[in-house]
């Protein structure tokens, strides 16, 4: 803290990101990242790219990105948004459309960026708690308010929520914003991008990080009505008008263009997680039904701190937190077959598994 | 105007970039590009760089570019914060250290981004006129206030203060922050960062884009105390924690440690930046001393509106603003050689000049 510090700052508690290892050789199933390379177009784009023209400034509207974005989602362009990533999307998000008067709901346990960004924007929020079985239910969103934001699958918990409570949800709240956060749904949820059309004030923001297996690169995008989308660029372009780089740009195009690669490399994911949640099970885990590249499991017998510890010390990472209520879980990313036939006979050698 | 937005933004007024235009064949001196390629450096990263790394998060923290940029200006790591461009940068300065109870103090005519950034936050600001020949007089920068912010060299002036009176500042003002925008200032004036360890409360602002060449890579940093830096830092990580994805952040170590080709690199703008001013003193115009890779000109007889659609009508691109006081000025790019020798050649057959 210092007197020169803005006093609205001096109170923030910012976002802990995963942790990104400095050494070699650890299995890293802690920060969700895709076992497979990004599609082979996105090799091409770096060979051929010359850096002479990195002198030049990207398109600050990424208009060719925002087309092939559309094209893919069978949407228009002034229908999407790009950005520095999904967080990024996510600020712009809650300063554009979730700073309002009423108070804005959200999952008690989800992912705990939204947080931040209520503490940082000053929001009034309400936290609904999941169910006893993890699970958000919608109907417990209701009441004035001046927006809802929910991930689908929720983090950390790896559980989806079904497209039809999705659509009851916005048939019965028309006057505030919604947004699905859908990091993870292109692993086995339903996207509520095929509602876009219906619901003006429905928001759906996805990734390249996860299933585009493009998180070094740092692309984010919202889908929704052109009215919300206006209310981001403006917002965007009163923050930082260039936040995605020449590169950014074009291995993200690349990344949609290839729609083969991407759905064999998610059916892979899912068919690993398919196994590790197997595997788990068979060693007396309780694990939540996953539709992301995760899952989220715990143990009645050994506590999840201890766990996260044990499998560090053979050089496996995976991720603890340590609020009330999912403490006693552990979300382990997917990682390759390899990767998880190694976390699986490790925690077979444990004493007490 | 949509009745989903939040409120505060409705009447916001975004920052307009320099046009980037999709059509090719024009020469375009209006965003203040670098004519030169970044260096040699920056292509050998593309080419060995492998795609299957980008399905891994980036280091969110850029550790290695801020011991490279912390090396180059003989400071420590943690004197240095590093943004998605320098207008990243400046949005979280303003976030973090400028949102203040006492009024910012900055120049009526400056970078029109800052004017931008106090609407989003709602800062409290004061404008201070600059000089008939217009330049900043920083004694004018007096009084209670809640920071200082100013382009040196200022933009579009182009014109520079010296070290001196911002050390005077700086005796004078110790209970605020003072920013110093420094994007154009290795192209000719003194920087502040020499001042850095003697002044807690100096922050000062640099970017990739002018002198490195790097653009389209997007990427800005601040040098300041310990202290100035983790407020940075903070409200970066409550907003986005991976700004600069895996290419940007090595680029940008490529093109810092490259010291040779820097200097060359600005020495032939300055070298060309001289023979410009001569040229269109020639031809009348009155062109203020310019310390950046642009000149800011005006003729007695020819309007700048008017020169500005002459040349545009001859596929050259150069930028005029609206803005009264600045209106009858040209703020021109310093290109290359033979683009600034068919600028001149383009002037010399206008009929009025």
């Amino acid at each position: 803290m210092s007197r020169f510090w803005s006093p609205a700052i001096q109170s923030l508690v910012p976002y802990t990101p995963g942790e990104q290892p400095k050494v070699d050789g650890l299995i890293k199933l802690n920060t969700n990242e895709n076992p497979y390379p990004p599609a082979p177009g996105v090799e091409a784009v770096l060979r051929n790219f010359s850096s002479e023209r990195l002198r030049l400034y990207p398109d600050p509207d990424c208009q060719a990105l925002k087309h092939a974005l559309a094209e893919d989602a069978g949407l228009a362009t002034n229908q999407v948004f790009v950005g520095n990533g999904s967080d990024e999307v996510l600020a712009l998000t809650f300063m554009a459309l979730l700073r309002q008067p009423k108070p804005l709901l959200l999952p008690e346990t989800s992912y705990s960026f939204y947080n931040v960004y209520i503490d940082l924007f000053g929001i009034n929020a309400q936290h609904i708690p999941l169910t006893a079985d993890f699970r958000i239910e919608l109907c417990d969103y209701c009441g004035e308010n001046g927006g809802i934001i929910f991930a689908n699958p929720n983090a950390p918990t790896s559980v989806s929520v079904d497209l039809d409570s999705i659509r009851a949800l916005l048939e019965r709240n028309t006057d505030s914003v919604v947004v699905v956060d859908e990091a993870y749904v292109d692993f086995g949820a339903e996207s509520a991008t095929q509602l876009i059309n219906q619901f003006p004030n429905l928001l759906v923001i996805q990734t390249f990080s996860k299933s585009r297996s493009l998180a070094g690169m740092r692309v984010g995008f919202a889908f929704g009505h052109p009215d919300l989308i206006e209310a981001l660029e403006r917002v965007k372009n009163s923050f930082n008008s260039y936040p995605l780089d020449m590169l950014a740009q074009l291995t993200a195009i690349a990344a949609v263009e290839d729609k083969e690669y991407f759905k064999a490399c998610v059916s892979r994911v899912i068919e690993t997680r398919n196994w590790t949640t197997e595997q788990l099970q068979r060693l007396g885990f309780d694990v939540l039904p996953s539709h992301t590249n995760f899952v989220f499991a715990s143990h009645a017998e050994v506590a999840a701190a201890d766990l996260m510890q044990y499998l560090r010390d053979n050089k496996i990472l995976v991720r603890h937190f340590t609020k009330p209520g999912i403490d006693n879980h552990l979300r382990i990313t997917i990682g390759t077959p390899e990767e998880m036939k190694a976390l699986i006979d490790c925690l077979q050698l444990h004493p007490e598994l």
